[in-house]
């Protein structure tokens, strides 16, 4: 059945006359369509128009930009021009999401690469830089699939799951995190229904969760967010998990809003409440939640989110992004490292610290 | 401030020619715009087309409604002519919304009206079937009033008050049920702010509920469901009231879906979470919310509930209409009669059985 998942990005061909192939994820739940970036402005709409979304996948995107970029030159172009190409295509694709921060490490690490490569040709230079695009992209993969297997255990056969957002693989160039959780604990035969919560306001779960749990044949059901407690009152909930955006050093969790509220309800019904990350996402820098701050989003996702306008005119309303789950509400971080069970400020240094985390890559 | 908001619904003139009037709910909130409805087939197509909804407002649509419908008689029409089309229109308005309690119990009393004023003739009858329409108004004015008179002292100057779904003015001739304690108490000089939960799937929070406090100058912030506990947590909520469906016996509430959640996360925030409902909303034969049976709305309100498809083709839904609060998480219950609190078998029992509640008439 996986065989037949469709990569949400993947580079064909060489670096000089290669491409990028991907999703264009403004199409999903309704049309998979897979689109071919042959320029950089390719790749650098995409990002833009969130053809691709997902710190990780606008990492690796970017990376594959800089080696399509790097084609319109003539063949033995000198490395100086090479250089400055290189610097352009970088600046170029940076303007596409200031925001994203894989974006950027993505980005540092190509010139990187090619710094400290002064003697290669060109043409060599090229190929070292779609090996290391390739590299990102396998290391992403890696990660996903080490937090599917340490967190496949969690799930048991017959078990329901209620999962909030998307943490799939549409964000990766691989299983995702929650969602590979999922993918992992199928993959070993255990079967699970999963609610999805529709995640209000931009819809990620009944666009994308749902979506990307259909392409494996994995039972899912649609919710509204204000269901979520009752399907766990209803006893159809074993277990809930969900991604993470940042995690604190003492294991608080900032995620999509409503993941505090799903927290809570886990909590109150005794079920488990399990967040998939990559060690990338911790920042122990910050000594709780409390210091993350917490981003406002436009009013029209909530009053105009649906095509047409749904509330009054001018009527005031509170959007943030995300909230944060104090860390003793969830049960277990699953990471590529292992588990962080019981999650406390403890556990998470002796997870986090013996190696040290790599910087910005979620 | 209140003198200036537009009745849900009213009549304008005599008997004879005048016209029931009512704000068009299907424009609302985009546009307030009040329809004249001159004939039955007038009132019949607002019912079914949910220009007037709420089964209080429904109820009070239909015995106008009757009224309307016997304006086509000739002057002078005698008792048997007359009698018989009363039947036809009360037939005909009952088919408009065949599960609306509301409409039955309405339409069943301006019948008995009628069978028990034999000696009147057609006009005069046709007079006291106005009076009894209006009289149907006026209770369901006063009950709403009585619900906001009680509940008022619940709520204090400054704090902010989360509700979810539709409870109000709209839904009925009067001030609705759990707005009309907002809006008594914020008549009582007491500064509020509301959090209106846009409660999916049909967003009658976003719609309804922020128009009708819009419409009143009180402060209100839309939310989408899944904020609710995070609004409680950031301290913004000092107490919840929503309105309620059907009440048991024990004091457990059916109520929107999504009111479940919103109580138990009140519960984890220490904030009170308040019911307020007419009398006639019990059923006392319900020893317990487990004996409510739960209808299940179908997949398309979510997948594609305002005018464009948002989930995939063919995913698997569950979307309960409703769902049950037990008791135990309910502060207090706000009647027409007086509070109930704490909310458990017998202090519900002591308010109801002194005078038997109305059958039939939320």
């Amino acid at each position: 059945m996986k065989n037949e998942v469709t990569p949400t990005l993947r580079w064909n061909g060489s670096a000089k006359d290669g491409h990028l192939k991907m999703i264009d994820q403004t199409r999903l739940p309704i049309e998979l369509r897979e689109m071919e970036c042959r320029t950089v402005e390719d790749v650098w709409e995409a990002i833009k128009s969130l053809r691709v979304r997902g710190a990780p996948a606008i990492g690796v995107a970017a990376a594959y930009g800089v080696v399509v970029g790097l084609q319109s030159l003539p063949e033995c172009t000198d490395r100086t021009h090479f250089d400055v190409r290189l610097s352009q295509v970088c600046e170029s694709l940076a303007s596409s999401r200031p925001t994203a921060v894989n974006l950027f490490w993505a980005l540092e690490r190509m010139r990187r690469v090619a710094a400290g490569a002064s003697d290669l040709s060109s043409s060599a230079l090229h190929e070292r830089l779609l090996a290391e695009a390739q590299q990102i992209e396998q290391e992403d993969r890696a990660m996903c699939a080490a937090i599917g297997r340490h967190g496949a255990a969690l799930l048991a056969d017959g078990q329901g799951v209620l999962t909030h957002c998307n943490a799939g693989g549409l964000a990766t160039a691989g299983d995702g995190t929650a969602l590979s959780v999922i993918f992992a604990a199928t993959a070993e035969g255990k079967k699970l229904q999963v609610y999805a919560d529709e995640t209000r306001p931009l819809l990620q779960g009944a666009r994308l969760t749902t979506w990307e749990l259909m392409q494996r044949g994995i039972p899912v059901t649609l919710i509204c967010d204000s269901m979520a407690g009752w399907v766990m009152k209803e006893g159809r909930v074993d277990a809930v998990i969900t991604g993470a955006d940042r995690i604190a050093a003492n294991g608080d969790v900032a995620n999509k809003i409503g993941t505090y509220s799903v927290a809570l309800l886990a909590k109150a019904h005794n079920i488990p409440f399990y967040v998939a990350a990559p060690s990338s996402t911790f920042d122990l820098s910050l000594i709780s939640g409390a210091e993350i701050p917490i981003e406002q989003r436009p009013s029209d996702e909530i009053t105009a989110g649906f095509g047409r306008q749904t509330a009054p005119t001018n009527v005031n309303t509170y959007n943030p992004a995300f909230d944060v789950t104090p860390a003793e509400y969830v049960t277990a971080i699953v990471t590529e490292r292992g588990l962080i069970r019981p999650v406390n400020r403890e556990t998470v240094t002796r997870m986090l610290t013996p190696t040290t985390a790599r910087q910005g890559v979620p």
